[in-house]
């Protein structure tokens, strides 16, 4: 076997988990005596003069790195490279200056660890520089298609269903309504698994319209069953009583999802009279350090991903389905949204429970 | 020793170690044969009729009560029983329907667990309606004096400690200024703990008066030195740089504090141009299950309580001071706030680490 | 849809998240306004007279029973009823007297939460008793077959895990290495899991025959690679280089796994004068609170065994197959004994990473 | 000022928070303009040619070193430097290559943080070598005198409380008394604490002599109670009821304390008939993270430290007394160790629940 150079780079958001999928490709390959160049700052890091990168050995995971949330090579959402902002307001095609990168660094392939919008992006630049590519799914929202999970979504998961069960105690202290946000981007899947599993009475998603009414009616009759409190757990891309995407405007001046919570516990109460408090959980869900499922989950896609590269199979996700590692065209997984299943056990678990999914 | 009937309750705001004192009081109370009767709801228990009490036996915490947060005896801030806001919306003094009550229960001492409020409320009652009472100090703020902590702190600060450790590696995967409120209501106990335990670079307390600058020009110092992120600490009773109280007016129609967070999010992306994000840290301050700290001081508190009522020592607080119990006056405990030391060690130590308080 | 009375009991031993299946099955069956009786120990408290057992109502779970370890039916593993070992030291056929209990209490169904013995011995019961049954597979060891995973398993998982996250660090400080002895009876799945989350360089399985001289010429090789300390797992039932089970005599007489760990770090100090220490876990993998996981399974198992009942299809086994909750013939789940698969994607992902499984 | 150039090593056992330590005195000492010079291995870095040491910078504590376990300087027992057990067998005085090394590396103070074993020899060590020297405390038995508390002890005690959490659902479950062995070399504070905290019925300690018909008959009164479990903590250090040390040979040859556990656990069951298993909980204590009270103590000791420094004050411990940082002079320290106070606060809250300490 021809001794090869890796590139790897995390892109998009951050989630638990990403350092060890990056220690699995570098101890991977280190058995195999192939070399591993880590891209900092996704993307950007080719972007710079000098290139952002280095190379990465085996020894430096030796310690606590692989147990840490965040990404040792950081990752940007800066900006897509076919049209980059640029200083001065205009949007720039900066895709050349990457793929240039890519053949400096002398790379037989290239490892990207990222979520949809960075998978399109990394194909398209994967095409047009003649580079091979592996794509290794990652997102706390779970909404990358093809894949039954992705890295990321173990741990955030685990965060918000702490989160309920400490927030069921000081509700029942004080007879009061907990609504906890959570993220997810467009996709319900970590409020369906936290409310169910934290023991949630309302969960809603954006994959399922509710009614201020329906959601009053089930606090009503958990007060009527004489339970003195009540939680409520909802996805941050759930919308307004009119349809709105409830966003805040920050400081930079960006709209982001943020706050609906805030909305619907100011709805709730009006609605039941209830004493309503809201927690915006936000990026603890990211940073947290990864559970073993995510580790277990990264290190095992971090292999496949090697062994792919060693097929000369490119443009390739690798993905988890039925117990198993395996891989799929990444244009597939890209096309292939993956939302709530209306129909699937935890819809339906959930509503076997009695829990209003707000409809 | 005459066989003896106490009554306990707990008032105010909730926190981890609440149920912890109660388990130690009744398993106390029951190796000397004494009853113990739990009021619910704080004092609203006995403006309920029928009155809302039950005795309680040491066998209902066999389990994991000890274990849980919040507490089983339920707490009110419904208001103050010497003027109770009516449904009207007239205040009526209802202390005479409590005292009555406390006589119908025929109690020989009431053990209160609350903060300087309550103790200020209990107090006054006990000594109209001829109670024998005994006071433990409990809140998350540590704002009671003559103590040097009380039940509900070390947990509080174990949480915002916690979320600095998970907020800390997704602000450097994306080069960002995280930013945490934490509780403590008018002291910065819990946000100078945390803060310094967590490894924040900017600490603002509302007992140190900040300007951005100065909080700008850290971050400044920090990226400068080759750090690509930053981690600041709000307590929530920070005001804004008008010197304003940061309130939000919820869907209750009350004011209470929370979201200067966001306020100093803005001012310092506007300051330093550095990608800021916010996490009102919120309710899971006070619901997570208690720390061994926060069960230790409140078993210790629990089992003074009872010393001081067999030794016929009412209007006294337990304390905790020098690594022993003692008890002191209430009323001195009531008049003697505890707002962070501007001298003390930690105050120092977070200054000799070059953290800045802002000022 | 005709109310029915459905009894349920946990049999074998204890795992986390037991509460949590049974309060699905009495939340779920509240909701069609079915009555749920809880059998106390096993099968055990039927062989009492009176019988121990209770009507569960739906208010007993609002507080945070599903979020604690253990079962708060109990469990007994005090032996099969149809040879029950008496005081005088015969074994008695005691199996009449708990299909007699069954039918006094007068049972539709009864739900046996348990692993295979449980399983075998219920539906012996439950054929000549002519009692209809379902199971719900629960064992921390994750060795019932035609499920993906158990009830219990993640939680266990996740102990081991995290008890390697804590002897990194110390067996680094000291240029050591750590054996960690983990549970999981004849099966290898929880060291499996846990050593390539928790970044074993070994992990001994019973499935897989090692050698020390494989052992230790690992633990060598990372030596070489400039990092000075190791970290092995061991699963309980890995044998002895003769081939030996490595049982301790108990303080009750009985035999039971455990120690292998002080075996094999013995062989380990000899073979590689490598300081080693030996960690045996022990039951804190079963009591630990449920992690997310295993309450999401527990509670879509608990629903789905309601529905089973509800369809008259018994003699069923809840199971996790690919995302999905389904039913299959407890027969075959309990002759379908779950091994781990040594050509499965865990084992190739711990091979390609370069850990040792001592062949 | 003048530019200083500080040496800092660790010594003796690791534990919590000797990271948070190092960084403390390397960000204080930044900010001063010193220079910090990281000796690895105990004084053992100095006694190998070349000297094995390295400058350390502020930035290498960027990311999540402080809140690790272990110390990154690694440290050693392989012997007192003034009787080195060398390869032949034989003890030679190797002190002289040590105090050669600290001059060869131009230091103007050495810090150590060490228990009362390391202050002696590195006690020694400065004074033969003229060197300057200040101690920082960390031990997790908390036996080091004059001080309240020392760095490791915190986590320690959270640790063994968490395993009683954990132990006490299995322990309902089955009807079985759980024994916990907890680290704590001659010192019952670990123990003590985590049993108070983590509801132990039983807590047996070096410092107090227990007999088995004590604990027996504390076992037997909980189960008259109508509680069918039992949690019994007891210290690594305990004796035999023949008032032996309980030691384990270990494959090394030497012997240690572990183990104790065991013996009471099959006392007990013979006394009782009660079904018991033990946990020892082992090296989880010592490499666990650091909780905030470690970290805490840990910064403010690192600032302490360098301000003796600057201070010329020599031969001092930083030392924690009634919420400040104070120094004492470190023979006073060494020569004042701390048992369980056997009239303190503590142990007297225990006996008032009724827990046995087996007298």
């Amino acid at each position: 076997m021809a001794k090869k150079r890796i590139g790897i780079l995390t892109s998009g958001g951050d989630c638990a988990g990403l350092n060890a999928v990056i220690r699995s490709v570098v101890h991977a390959a280190s058995h195999k005596d192939w070399e591993v160049v880590g891209i900092l700052d996704g993307t950007a890091g080719l972007l710079q003069r000098p290139m952002q990168y280095r190379v990465l050995t085996a020894n430096e995971f030796d310690g606590n790195v692989m147990r840490q949330g965040g990404t040792i090579l950081g990752t940007t959402n800066k900006g897509n490279p076919f049209a980059f902002p640029m200083a001065d307001g205009t949007l720039k095609d900066r895709s050349y200056e990457i793929t240039d990168g890519f053949k400096e660094l002398n790379l037989d392939a290239v490892i990207g660890i990222g979520g949809d919008g960075s998978f399109a992006i990394l194909s398209k630049l994967a095409k047009q520089g003649g580079i091979n590519m592996v794509g290794i799914p990652k997102t706390i929202d779970n909404d990358i298609g093809m894949t039954d999970t992705a890295v990321g979504f173990d741990t955030a998961v685990a965060v918000a269903t702490e989160a309920l069960d400490r927030l069921q105690p000081t509700a029942a202290s004080h007879d009061r309504v907990m609504i906890l946000e959570v993220m997810g981007r467009d996709a319900g899947h970590i409020a369906l698994a936290a409310g169910i599993a934290g023991g949630a009475d309302v969960i809603l998603l954006p994959e399922i319209k509710y009614t201020i009414e329906n959601v009053a009616a089930k606090i009503k009759s958990v007060k009527d069953s004489g339970r003195n409190f009540g939680l409520v757990v909802v996805s941050e891309a759930v919308k307004t009583l009119e349809g709105a995407k409830y966003e805040v405007e920050f400081a930079d001046g960006q709209k982001r999802y943020g706050g609906i919570g805030n909305y619907i516990g100011m709805k709730l109460s009006q609605a039941t009279g209830s004493e309503c408090r809201v927690t915006v959980l936000g990026h603890v869900q990211r940073g947290c350090p990864p559970t073993y499922n995510d580790r277990l989950l990264a290190t095992a896609f971090g292999v496949k991903a090697l062994q792919l590269i060693e097929e000369g199979k490119f443009g390739r996700m690798v993905a988890w389905q039925n117990r198993q590692v395996v891989d799929v065209a990444i244009e597939d997984a890209i096309a292939a949204y993956q939302e709530v299943d209306r129909e699937g056990t935890l819809v339906h678990t959930a509503r076997a429970l009695g829990i209003s999914l707000g409809d």
